[in-house]
Protein backbone atom coordinates (compact mmCIF):
# COMPACT_ATOMS: atom_id res chain seq x y z
CA UNK A 1 0.00 0.00 0.00
CA UNK A 2 1.13 3.27 -0.55
CA UNK A 3 0.18 5.81 2.21
CA UNK A 4 0.14 9.65 1.26
CA UNK A 5 -1.00 12.58 3.48
CA UNK A 6 -3.39 14.91 1.96
CA UNK A 7 -3.83 18.83 3.59
CA UNK A 8 -7.98 19.20 2.96
CA UNK A 9 -9.75 21.97 4.68
CA UNK A 10 -10.79 19.50 7.63
CA UNK A 11 -6.88 18.99 8.24
CA UNK A 12 -4.28 16.71 7.16
CA UNK A 13 -6.06 13.02 6.29
CA UNK A 14 -4.44 9.69 5.56
CA UNK A 15 -4.90 8.68 2.34
CA UNK A 16 -4.41 5.79 0.35
CA UNK A 17 -3.40 5.10 -3.41
CA UNK A 18 -6.25 3.09 -4.97
CA UNK A 19 -7.07 3.19 -8.79
CA UNK A 20 -5.14 6.71 -9.38
CA UNK A 21 -7.14 7.80 -6.19
CA UNK A 22 -5.91 9.11 -3.32
CA UNK A 23 -8.64 7.21 -1.16
CA UNK A 24 -9.59 8.67 2.31
CA UNK A 25 -8.92 6.23 4.90
CA UNK A 26 -11.04 7.37 7.31
CA UNK A 27 -13.64 8.08 5.78
CA UNK A 28 -13.83 4.59 3.84
CA UNK A 29 -13.58 2.61 7.45
CA UNK A 30 -14.46 5.35 10.09
CA UNK A 31 -12.62 3.09 12.93
CA UNK A 32 -8.92 4.00 11.20
CA UNK A 33 -7.35 7.15 12.17
CA UNK A 34 -6.83 10.26 10.19
CA UNK A 35 -2.95 10.02 11.05
CA UNK A 36 -0.83 8.30 8.81
CA UNK A 37 1.13 7.69 12.26
CA UNK A 38 -1.55 6.30 14.15
CA UNK A 39 -2.28 4.20 10.99
CA UNK A 40 1.17 2.62 11.22
CA UNK A 41 1.01 2.27 15.11
CA UNK A 42 -2.28 -0.13 14.66
CA UNK A 43 0.57 -3.03 13.21
CA UNK A 44 0.83 -4.41 9.77
CA UNK A 45 -2.52 -6.41 10.18
CA UNK A 46 -4.97 -4.11 10.77
CA UNK A 47 -3.10 -1.87 7.65
CA UNK A 48 -3.73 -4.87 5.39
CA UNK A 49 -7.48 -5.70 6.47
CA UNK A 50 -7.40 -1.21 6.12
CA UNK A 51 -7.01 -2.41 2.18
CA UNK A 52 -10.24 -3.77 2.07
CA UNK A 53 -12.23 -0.20 3.09
CA UNK A 54 -10.39 0.81 -0.35
CA UNK A 55 -12.93 0.44 -2.77
CA UNK A 56 -15.79 1.63 -1.05
CA UNK A 57 -14.03 4.78 -0.92
CA UNK A 58 -16.74 7.30 -0.27
CA UNK A 59 -14.19 10.13 -0.52
CA UNK A 60 -11.25 10.36 -2.59
CA UNK A 61 -9.08 13.24 -4.24
CA UNK A 62 -7.74 13.74 -7.51
CA UNK A 63 -3.41 13.32 -6.84
CA UNK A 64 -2.88 15.70 -9.60
CA UNK A 65 -4.32 18.93 -7.17
CA UNK A 66 -4.12 17.86 -3.72
CA UNK A 67 -1.60 19.55 -1.94
CA UNK A 68 0.70 16.59 0.16
CA UNK A 69 2.59 16.79 3.26
CA UNK A 70 5.27 14.85 4.18
CA UNK A 71 3.49 10.85 4.25
CA UNK A 72 3.96 11.33 8.22
CA UNK A 73 4.00 14.59 9.09
CA UNK A 74 4.00 14.66 12.57
CA UNK A 75 6.53 11.75 13.76
CA UNK A 76 8.52 11.96 16.87
CA UNK A 77 12.08 11.67 15.92
CA UNK A 78 13.56 12.38 12.67
CA UNK A 79 16.88 10.56 12.71
CA UNK A 80 19.77 10.85 10.31
CA UNK A 81 22.65 9.77 9.16
CA UNK A 82 25.97 10.95 8.22
CA UNK A 83 28.24 9.80 5.66
CA UNK A 84 26.54 6.30 4.93
CA UNK A 85 26.96 5.33 1.29
CA UNK A 86 30.94 3.90 0.88
CA UNK A 87 31.70 6.57 -1.89
CA UNK A 88 30.05 9.74 -0.68
CA UNK A 89 32.27 9.34 2.53
CA UNK A 90 35.16 9.38 0.10
CA UNK A 91 33.98 12.27 -2.09
CA UNK A 92 33.59 14.55 1.12
CA UNK A 93 37.28 13.54 2.78
CA UNK A 94 35.75 11.68 5.90
CA UNK A 95 36.83 8.38 6.94
CA UNK A 96 34.43 5.58 6.41
CA UNK A 97 32.52 5.83 9.81
CA UNK A 98 32.95 2.50 12.30
CA UNK A 99 29.58 3.32 13.45
CA UNK A 100 26.81 5.22 11.84
CA UNK A 101 27.52 9.01 12.60
CA UNK A 102 23.77 10.24 13.91
CA UNK A 103 22.55 13.90 13.57
CA UNK A 104 18.83 15.32 14.06
CA UNK A 105 16.35 17.26 12.16
CA UNK A 106 13.31 18.31 13.35
CA UNK A 107 9.12 17.81 12.55
CA UNK A 108 9.19 21.77 11.23
CA UNK A 109 12.04 20.79 8.55
CA UNK A 110 9.65 18.01 6.67
CA UNK A 111 7.66 19.00 3.62
CA UNK A 112 6.06 17.60 1.23
CA UNK A 113 6.13 16.28 -2.95
CA UNK A 114 5.85 20.05 -4.65
CA UNK A 115 6.67 21.64 -2.05
CA UNK A 116 8.66 24.68 -2.64
CA UNK A 117 12.54 24.28 -0.47
CA UNK A 118 12.64 27.73 0.87
CA UNK A 119 15.73 29.12 0.74
CA UNK A 120 16.43 31.44 4.16
CA UNK A 121 18.54 34.82 3.24
CA UNK A 122 21.21 33.89 5.90
CA UNK A 123 22.39 30.42 4.10
CA UNK A 124 24.10 30.96 1.14
CA UNK A 125 25.46 27.21 0.77
CA UNK A 126 22.35 25.00 0.28
CA UNK A 127 23.28 21.66 -0.94
CA UNK A 128 20.98 18.57 -2.10
CA UNK A 129 21.38 14.61 -1.26
CA UNK A 130 19.17 12.31 -2.30
CA UNK A 131 18.06 9.75 0.67
CA UNK A 132 16.06 6.44 1.26
CA UNK A 133 14.22 6.97 4.31
CA UNK A 134 12.49 4.22 6.35
CA UNK A 135 10.12 4.45 8.28
CA UNK A 136 9.45 2.74 12.30
CA UNK A 137 5.92 0.51 12.26
CA UNK A 138 6.48 -1.50 15.77
CA UNK A 139 8.00 0.43 18.55
CA UNK A 140 11.33 -1.33 20.28
CA UNK A 141 14.56 -1.19 22.22
CA UNK A 142 17.43 -3.15 21.94
CA UNK A 143 16.14 -4.59 19.28
CA UNK A 144 18.23 -7.85 17.53
CA UNK A 145 19.44 -7.37 13.86
CA UNK A 146 17.89 -10.55 12.98
CA UNK A 147 13.99 -9.28 14.07
CA UNK A 148 14.74 -5.47 13.34
CA UNK A 149 13.06 -5.60 9.67
CA UNK A 150 10.06 -6.73 11.38
CA UNK A 151 10.41 -2.88 12.91
CA UNK A 152 9.87 -1.62 9.28
CA UNK A 153 6.86 -0.33 8.50
CA UNK A 154 8.15 1.32 5.07
CA UNK A 155 10.12 3.04 3.07
CA UNK A 156 9.83 6.91 1.24
CA UNK A 157 11.97 9.16 -0.79
CA UNK A 158 13.65 11.84 1.45
CA UNK A 159 15.69 14.39 0.70
CA UNK A 160 17.83 15.57 2.88
CA UNK A 161 18.53 19.22 2.63
CA UNK A 162 21.84 21.11 3.71
CA UNK A 163 23.23 24.39 4.28
CA UNK A 164 26.70 23.68 4.15
CA UNK A 165 27.81 26.91 5.81
CA UNK A 166 25.31 26.45 8.65
CA UNK A 167 26.36 22.68 9.03
CA UNK A 168 30.01 23.14 9.20
CA UNK A 169 30.70 26.86 9.40
CA UNK A 170 29.89 27.06 12.90
CA UNK A 171 31.35 27.00 16.30
CA UNK A 172 31.17 23.39 18.19
CA UNK A 173 30.91 21.47 14.94
CA UNK A 174 27.45 20.60 15.48
CA UNK A 175 25.72 19.12 11.84
CA UNK A 176 21.89 19.66 12.85
CA UNK A 177 21.38 23.35 12.59
CA UNK A 178 22.43 23.21 9.24
CA UNK A 179 19.99 20.59 8.33
CA UNK A 180 16.77 21.95 9.98
CA UNK A 181 15.72 24.81 8.47
CA UNK A 182 12.01 24.70 7.83
CA UNK A 183 11.06 22.94 4.60
CA UNK A 184 14.89 21.50 4.53
CA UNK A 185 13.67 17.82 4.94
CA UNK A 186 10.98 16.92 1.60
CA UNK A 187 9.41 13.06 1.71
CA UNK A 188 7.70 11.60 -0.57
CA UNK A 189 5.16 11.60 -2.44
CA UNK A 190 3.95 8.32 -0.36
CA UNK A 191 5.03 5.92 2.28
CA UNK A 192 5.63 2.51 0.72
CA UNK A 193 4.76 -0.25 3.17
CA UNK A 194 7.59 -2.21 3.96
CA UNK A 195 5.61 -5.85 2.14
CA UNK A 196 6.11 -3.82 -1.28
CA UNK A 197 9.59 -3.75 -0.57
CA UNK A 198 11.11 -7.11 -1.24
CA UNK A 199 14.93 -5.89 -1.14
CA UNK A 200 15.45 -2.37 0.39
CA UNK A 201 19.77 -2.61 -0.53
CA UNK A 202 18.84 -3.39 -3.86
CA UNK A 203 17.27 0.33 -5.12
CA UNK A 204 18.60 2.77 -7.84
CA UNK A 205 18.77 6.41 -6.26
CA UNK A 206 18.91 9.44 -8.29
CA UNK A 207 18.86 12.82 -8.06
CA UNK A 208 18.42 15.58 -10.96
CA UNK A 209 18.51 18.96 -10.66
CA UNK A 210 17.01 21.17 -12.94
CA UNK A 211 16.39 17.81 -15.47
CA UNK A 212 20.82 17.09 -15.02
CA UNK A 213 21.81 13.96 -12.89
CA UNK A 214 23.80 14.85 -9.95
CA UNK A 215 23.36 11.74 -7.87
CA UNK A 216 23.06 8.07 -9.28
CA UNK A 217 23.77 5.35 -7.03
CA UNK A 218 22.22 2.42 -5.79
CA UNK A 219 21.27 1.39 -1.53
CA UNK A 220 23.41 -1.74 -2.18
CA UNK A 221 25.98 1.09 -1.33
CA UNK A 222 24.99 1.65 2.06
CA UNK A 223 27.43 1.36 4.68
CA UNK A 224 24.97 0.83 7.47
CA UNK A 225 22.36 -1.26 6.20
CA UNK A 226 18.39 -1.13 7.58
CA UNK A 227 18.46 -3.88 10.06
CA UNK A 228 21.93 -2.96 11.45
CA UNK A 229 20.90 0.72 11.37
CA UNK A 230 17.87 -0.01 13.78
CA UNK A 231 19.75 -2.63 16.19
CA UNK A 232 22.19 0.31 16.47
CA UNK A 233 19.44 3.21 17.26
CA UNK A 234 17.05 1.29 19.38
CA UNK A 235 20.48 0.33 21.76
CA UNK A 236 20.40 4.05 22.45
CA UNK A 237 16.74 5.03 22.26
CA UNK A 238 13.16 3.36 22.08
CA UNK A 239 12.14 3.81 18.49
CA UNK A 240 7.90 4.37 17.93
CA UNK A 241 5.51 4.22 15.20
CA UNK A 242 6.16 6.76 12.60
CA UNK A 243 10.05 7.45 13.49
CA UNK A 244 11.73 8.82 10.27
CA UNK A 245 15.02 7.47 9.75
CA UNK A 246 17.25 9.06 6.51
CA UNK A 247 19.74 6.89 5.48
CA UNK A 248 22.45 9.00 4.30
CA UNK A 249 23.40 9.96 0.71
CA UNK A 250 25.20 8.98 -2.12
CA UNK A 251 28.25 10.76 -3.99
CA UNK A 252 27.20 13.81 -6.74
CA UNK A 253 26.32 16.06 -3.68
CA UNK A 254 27.10 19.72 -4.61
CA UNK A 255 29.52 20.68 -1.75
CA UNK A 256 31.65 18.27 -3.44
CA UNK A 257 31.66 19.26 -7.34
CA UNK A 258 34.35 22.02 -8.76
CA UNK A 259 33.28 24.53 -9.04
CA UNK A 260 30.71 23.69 -5.92
CA UNK A 261 26.95 23.50 -6.80
CA UNK A 262 24.64 25.36 -5.18
CA UNK A 263 20.63 25.44 -4.54
CA UNK A 264 19.27 28.66 -6.24
CA UNK A 265 15.54 29.89 -6.74
CA UNK A 266 13.91 28.47 -10.06
CA UNK A 267 15.89 25.17 -9.35
CA UNK A 268 14.20 22.12 -8.87
CA UNK A 269 14.97 18.93 -7.71
CA UNK A 270 13.89 15.32 -8.21
CA UNK A 271 14.61 12.49 -5.88
CA UNK A 272 14.08 9.29 -7.57
CA UNK A 273 13.89 5.76 -5.48
CA UNK A 274 13.06 2.71 -7.89
CA UNK A 275 9.67 1.17 -6.62
CA UNK A 276 9.27 4.21 -4.10
CA UNK A 277 8.24 7.38 -6.54
CA UNK A 278 9.99 10.42 -7.29
CA UNK A 279 9.92 13.44 -4.98
CA UNK A 280 10.31 16.88 -6.79
CA UNK A 281 10.63 19.99 -5.03
CA UNK A 282 11.03 23.76 -6.49
CA UNK A 283 13.48 26.11 -5.29
CA UNK A 284 12.10 29.44 -3.61
CA UNK A 285 13.66 32.44 -1.78
CA UNK A 286 11.77 32.25 1.82
CA UNK A 287 10.08 35.49 1.99
CA UNK B 1 0.90 28.70 37.62
CA UNK B 2 2.98 25.75 38.06
CA UNK B 3 2.42 23.12 35.68
CA UNK B 4 2.51 19.53 35.89
CA UNK B 5 1.80 16.19 34.43
CA UNK B 6 0.61 13.25 36.36
CA UNK B 7 0.67 9.89 35.17
CA UNK B 8 -2.63 7.91 36.32
CA UNK B 9 -4.33 4.71 34.85
CA UNK B 10 -6.24 6.79 32.42
CA UNK B 11 -3.23 8.10 31.30
CA UNK B 12 -1.41 11.73 31.23
CA UNK B 13 -3.09 14.38 33.09
CA UNK B 14 -2.34 18.27 33.11
CA UNK B 15 -2.35 19.48 36.39
CA UNK B 16 -1.70 22.58 38.88
CA UNK B 17 -0.64 22.76 41.92
CA UNK B 18 -3.18 24.50 44.22
CA UNK B 19 -3.08 24.83 47.99
CA UNK B 20 -0.79 21.71 48.36
CA UNK B 21 -2.48 19.31 46.16
CA UNK B 22 -2.36 18.54 42.19
CA UNK B 23 -5.33 19.26 40.56
CA UNK B 24 -6.86 17.96 37.64
CA UNK B 25 -6.81 20.81 35.36
CA UNK B 26 -9.50 19.39 32.75
CA UNK B 27 -11.96 17.68 35.77
CA UNK B 28 -11.98 21.16 37.03
CA UNK B 29 -13.37 22.49 33.80
CA UNK B 30 -13.91 20.17 31.47
CA UNK B 31 -12.93 22.49 28.65
CA UNK B 32 -9.73 22.43 29.22
CA UNK B 33 -7.14 19.70 27.92
CA UNK B 34 -5.48 16.99 29.38
CA UNK B 35 -2.21 18.05 27.89
CA UNK B 36 0.09 21.07 29.04
CA UNK B 37 1.51 21.16 25.68
CA UNK B 38 -1.99 21.93 24.64
CA UNK B 39 -2.33 23.63 27.19
CA UNK B 40 0.33 26.19 26.58
CA UNK B 41 -0.75 26.59 23.04
CA UNK B 42 -4.27 28.27 24.23
CA UNK B 43 -2.40 31.28 25.01
CA UNK B 44 -1.67 33.01 28.50
CA UNK B 45 -5.40 34.87 28.70
CA UNK B 46 -6.58 31.41 28.12
CA UNK B 47 -4.29 29.75 31.00
CA UNK B 48 -4.83 32.53 33.21
CA UNK B 49 -8.36 32.10 33.29
CA UNK B 50 -8.01 28.09 33.80
CA UNK B 51 -7.49 29.42 37.30
CA UNK B 52 -10.04 30.10 38.32
CA UNK B 53 -11.38 26.42 37.99
CA UNK B 54 -8.93 24.97 40.76
CA UNK B 55 -10.86 26.14 43.50
CA UNK B 56 -13.59 23.74 42.34
CA UNK B 57 -10.99 20.99 41.89
CA UNK B 58 -12.99 17.62 41.41
CA UNK B 59 -10.05 16.01 40.34
CA UNK B 60 -6.71 15.83 42.67
CA UNK B 61 -3.77 14.24 42.98
CA UNK B 62 -1.43 13.49 46.55
CA UNK B 63 2.22 14.91 45.31
CA UNK B 64 3.77 12.66 47.75
CA UNK B 65 2.40 9.72 45.52
CA UNK B 66 1.34 11.20 42.56
CA UNK B 67 4.03 9.65 39.73
CA UNK B 68 5.23 12.96 37.51
CA UNK B 69 5.90 12.85 33.86
CA UNK B 70 8.22 15.92 32.59
CA UNK B 71 5.48 18.65 32.50
CA UNK B 72 5.94 18.74 28.68
CA UNK B 73 5.74 15.09 28.22
CA UNK B 74 5.57 15.49 24.33
CA UNK B 75 7.09 18.09 22.80
CA UNK B 76 7.55 18.32 19.18
CA UNK B 77 11.32 19.66 19.68
CA UNK B 78 13.49 19.38 22.43
CA UNK B 79 16.45 22.01 21.45
CA UNK B 80 19.41 22.21 23.69
CA UNK B 81 22.59 25.11 23.85
CA UNK B 82 25.93 24.10 24.46
CA UNK B 83 28.85 25.59 25.93
CA UNK B 84 26.29 28.58 27.06
CA UNK B 85 28.07 29.60 30.51
CA UNK B 86 30.92 31.57 30.72
CA UNK B 87 32.82 29.52 33.45
CA UNK B 88 32.04 26.24 31.80
CA UNK B 89 33.29 27.29 28.58
CA UNK B 90 36.62 27.60 29.95
CA UNK B 91 36.37 24.37 32.11
CA UNK B 92 36.04 22.58 28.99
CA UNK B 93 38.84 24.17 27.11
CA UNK B 94 36.55 25.07 24.42
CA UNK B 95 36.28 28.97 23.31
CA UNK B 96 33.56 31.25 24.00
CA UNK B 97 31.19 30.65 21.57
CA UNK B 98 30.60 33.22 18.85
CA UNK B 99 27.08 31.78 18.19
CA UNK B 100 25.19 29.40 19.98
CA UNK B 101 25.89 25.82 19.90
CA UNK B 102 22.34 23.99 18.94
CA UNK B 103 22.35 20.20 19.24
CA UNK B 104 19.20 17.83 20.28
CA UNK B 105 17.18 15.42 22.37
CA UNK B 106 14.14 13.25 21.19
CA UNK B 107 11.36 13.32 23.41
CA UNK B 108 12.35 9.62 24.51
CA UNK B 109 14.71 10.91 26.46
CA UNK B 110 12.62 13.23 28.69
CA UNK B 111 11.27 11.50 31.96
CA UNK B 112 10.27 13.73 35.70
CA UNK B 113 10.99 14.15 38.85
CA UNK B 114 11.94 11.17 40.90
CA UNK B 115 12.07 8.98 38.01
CA UNK B 116 15.34 6.77 37.42
CA UNK B 117 17.72 8.34 34.75
CA UNK B 118 18.87 4.43 33.62
CA UNK B 119 22.55 3.68 32.46
CA UNK B 120 22.84 1.43 29.14
CA UNK B 121 25.76 -1.20 29.77
CA UNK B 122 27.28 0.45 26.96
CA UNK B 123 27.66 4.11 28.21
CA UNK B 124 31.06 3.69 30.78
CA UNK B 125 31.19 8.25 31.16
CA UNK B 126 27.76 9.08 31.80
CA UNK B 127 28.00 12.78 33.46
CA UNK B 128 25.16 15.44 34.86
CA UNK B 129 24.25 18.84 33.55
CA UNK B 130 22.57 21.18 35.80
CA UNK B 131 20.21 23.66 33.11
CA UNK B 132 17.25 25.79 33.19
CA UNK B 133 14.78 24.78 30.40
CA UNK B 134 12.49 27.59 28.85
CA UNK B 135 9.20 26.68 26.99
CA UNK B 136 7.71 28.17 24.24
CA UNK B 137 4.20 29.04 24.29
CA UNK B 138 3.20 31.28 21.33
CA UNK B 139 4.50 30.10 18.04
CA UNK B 140 6.66 31.94 15.61
CA UNK B 141 9.52 32.48 13.22
CA UNK B 142 12.34 35.22 13.03
CA UNK B 143 11.12 36.51 16.19
CA UNK B 144 12.90 39.45 16.73
CA UNK B 145 14.91 39.89 20.25
CA UNK B 146 12.41 42.66 21.60
CA UNK B 147 9.55 40.69 21.29
CA UNK B 148 10.96 36.95 21.96
CA UNK B 149 9.70 37.04 25.74
CA UNK B 150 6.19 37.00 24.69
CA UNK B 151 7.10 33.03 22.91
CA UNK B 152 8.02 32.17 26.83
CA UNK B 153 5.55 29.92 28.56
CA UNK B 154 7.32 29.42 31.43
CA UNK B 155 10.44 27.99 32.78
CA UNK B 156 11.33 24.18 34.66
CA UNK B 157 14.53 22.91 35.89
CA UNK B 158 16.35 20.20 33.46
CA UNK B 159 18.90 17.94 33.58
CA UNK B 160 21.05 17.18 30.83
CA UNK B 161 22.67 14.15 31.22
CA UNK B 162 25.62 13.40 28.64
CA UNK B 163 27.18 10.19 28.18
CA UNK B 164 30.67 11.58 27.19
CA UNK B 165 32.31 8.78 25.67
CA UNK B 166 29.81 8.66 23.16
CA UNK B 167 29.47 12.66 22.74
CA UNK B 168 32.69 12.90 22.20
CA UNK B 169 34.19 9.50 21.25
CA UNK B 170 32.74 8.89 18.31
CA UNK B 171 33.15 9.33 14.88
CA UNK B 172 31.58 12.00 12.79
CA UNK B 173 31.98 14.53 16.11
CA UNK B 174 27.96 15.03 16.70
CA UNK B 175 26.92 15.35 20.31
CA UNK B 176 23.44 14.25 19.64
CA UNK B 177 23.99 10.06 20.40
CA UNK B 178 25.46 10.53 23.68
CA UNK B 179 22.68 13.16 24.77
CA UNK B 180 19.62 11.26 23.66
CA UNK B 181 19.88 7.88 25.39
CA UNK B 182 15.64 7.00 27.01
CA UNK B 183 15.77 8.86 30.49
CA UNK B 184 18.69 11.43 29.43
CA UNK B 185 16.64 14.37 29.58
CA UNK B 186 14.98 15.15 33.42
CA UNK B 187 12.78 17.84 33.38
CA UNK B 188 10.32 19.25 36.31
CA UNK B 189 8.91 18.72 38.78
CA UNK B 190 6.47 21.26 37.65
CA UNK B 191 6.66 24.06 34.69
CA UNK B 192 6.37 26.84 36.36
CA UNK B 193 4.53 30.40 34.09
CA UNK B 194 6.43 33.09 32.60
CA UNK B 195 4.21 35.37 34.71
CA UNK B 196 5.82 33.97 38.15
CA UNK B 197 9.53 34.28 36.78
CA UNK B 198 10.43 38.14 36.96
CA UNK B 199 13.94 37.99 35.20
CA UNK B 200 14.85 34.15 34.30
CA UNK B 201 18.69 35.31 33.95
CA UNK B 202 18.70 35.99 37.97
CA UNK B 203 18.51 32.65 39.48
CA UNK B 204 21.05 30.87 41.08
CA UNK B 205 21.40 27.19 39.62
CA UNK B 206 23.16 24.53 41.79
CA UNK B 207 23.65 20.57 41.15
CA UNK B 208 23.84 18.08 44.05
CA UNK B 209 25.57 14.73 43.37
CA UNK B 210 24.50 12.72 46.37
CA UNK B 211 24.43 15.81 49.08
CA UNK B 212 27.58 16.70 47.83
CA UNK B 213 27.41 20.60 45.67
CA UNK B 214 29.24 19.87 42.44
CA UNK B 215 27.62 23.55 40.64
CA UNK B 216 27.12 26.21 41.86
CA UNK B 217 26.33 28.96 39.69
CA UNK B 218 23.33 31.64 38.16
CA UNK B 219 21.84 32.10 34.83
CA UNK B 220 23.38 35.47 34.92
CA UNK B 221 26.32 33.77 33.71
CA UNK B 222 24.55 33.00 30.33
CA UNK B 223 26.19 34.03 27.37
CA UNK B 224 23.03 34.20 25.44
CA UNK B 225 20.39 34.82 27.13
CA UNK B 226 16.62 33.85 26.34
CA UNK B 227 15.84 36.39 24.13
CA UNK B 228 18.58 36.28 21.94
CA UNK B 229 18.05 32.58 22.06
CA UNK B 230 14.93 32.94 20.88
CA UNK B 231 15.46 35.07 17.95
CA UNK B 232 18.57 32.75 16.97
CA UNK B 233 16.61 29.46 16.99
CA UNK B 234 13.55 31.13 15.09
CA UNK B 235 15.69 32.39 12.11
CA UNK B 236 16.16 28.13 11.88
CA UNK B 237 12.99 27.06 12.59
CA UNK B 238 9.69 27.74 13.23
CA UNK B 239 9.18 27.45 17.24
CA UNK B 240 5.88 25.71 18.64
CA UNK B 241 3.80 25.89 21.74
CA UNK B 242 5.82 23.32 23.97
CA UNK B 243 9.35 23.25 22.67
CA UNK B 244 11.38 22.58 25.68
CA UNK B 245 15.23 24.66 25.43
CA UNK B 246 17.90 23.39 27.50
CA UNK B 247 20.01 26.63 27.59
CA UNK B 248 23.30 24.94 28.67
CA UNK B 249 25.18 24.03 32.04
CA UNK B 250 27.74 26.18 34.43
CA UNK B 251 30.94 25.25 35.82
CA UNK B 252 31.25 21.75 37.55
CA UNK B 253 30.28 18.46 35.59
CA UNK B 254 32.49 15.73 36.45
CA UNK B 255 34.35 15.60 33.04
CA UNK B 256 36.43 18.19 34.01
CA UNK B 257 37.03 17.05 37.53
CA UNK B 258 40.42 15.60 38.55
CA UNK B 259 39.96 12.51 38.23
CA UNK B 260 36.75 12.61 36.21
CA UNK B 261 33.11 12.35 38.65
CA UNK B 262 31.09 9.51 36.39
CA UNK B 263 27.13 8.93 37.76
CA UNK B 264 26.90 5.25 39.15
CA UNK B 265 23.79 3.26 40.44
CA UNK B 266 23.27 4.40 43.54
CA UNK B 267 24.26 8.07 42.96
CA UNK B 268 20.83 10.33 43.32
CA UNK B 269 21.40 13.77 41.77
CA UNK B 270 19.57 16.95 42.14
CA UNK B 271 19.01 20.17 40.60
CA UNK B 272 17.79 23.07 42.12
CA UNK B 273 16.75 26.43 40.34
CA UNK B 274 15.96 29.49 42.58
CA UNK B 275 12.01 29.77 42.23
CA UNK B 276 11.12 27.02 40.08
CA UNK B 277 12.04 24.01 42.26
CA UNK B 278 14.28 20.63 42.44
CA UNK B 279 14.44 18.29 40.40
CA UNK B 280 15.76 14.69 41.68
CA UNK B 281 16.45 11.33 39.97
CA UNK B 282 18.22 8.45 41.15
CA UNK B 283 20.74 6.89 39.03
CA UNK B 284 19.60 3.02 38.22
CA UNK B 285 21.03 0.40 35.67
CA UNK B 286 19.77 -0.06 32.86
CA UNK B 287 17.77 -3.58 32.84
Amino acid sequence: MRLLTVATDRGPRACAEHAGRLVDLNAADPTLPNSVRELIALGPDRLSRARSALDRAPTSYDPASSRLLAPVPDPRKIICLGLNYRDHAIETGAKIPEEPILFSKYPTALTGHKAPILLPKICHEVDFEAELVFVIGLPGRDIPRDRAMDHVAGYAVGHDVSARDWQLGKPGGQWMAGKTFDTFAPVGPSLVTADEVPDPHALGIRLRLNGRLMQDSSTSQLIFRVPETIAYLSQIMTLEPGDLVFTGTPPGVGMARKPPVWLKPGDVVEVEIDGLGTLSNPIEARP
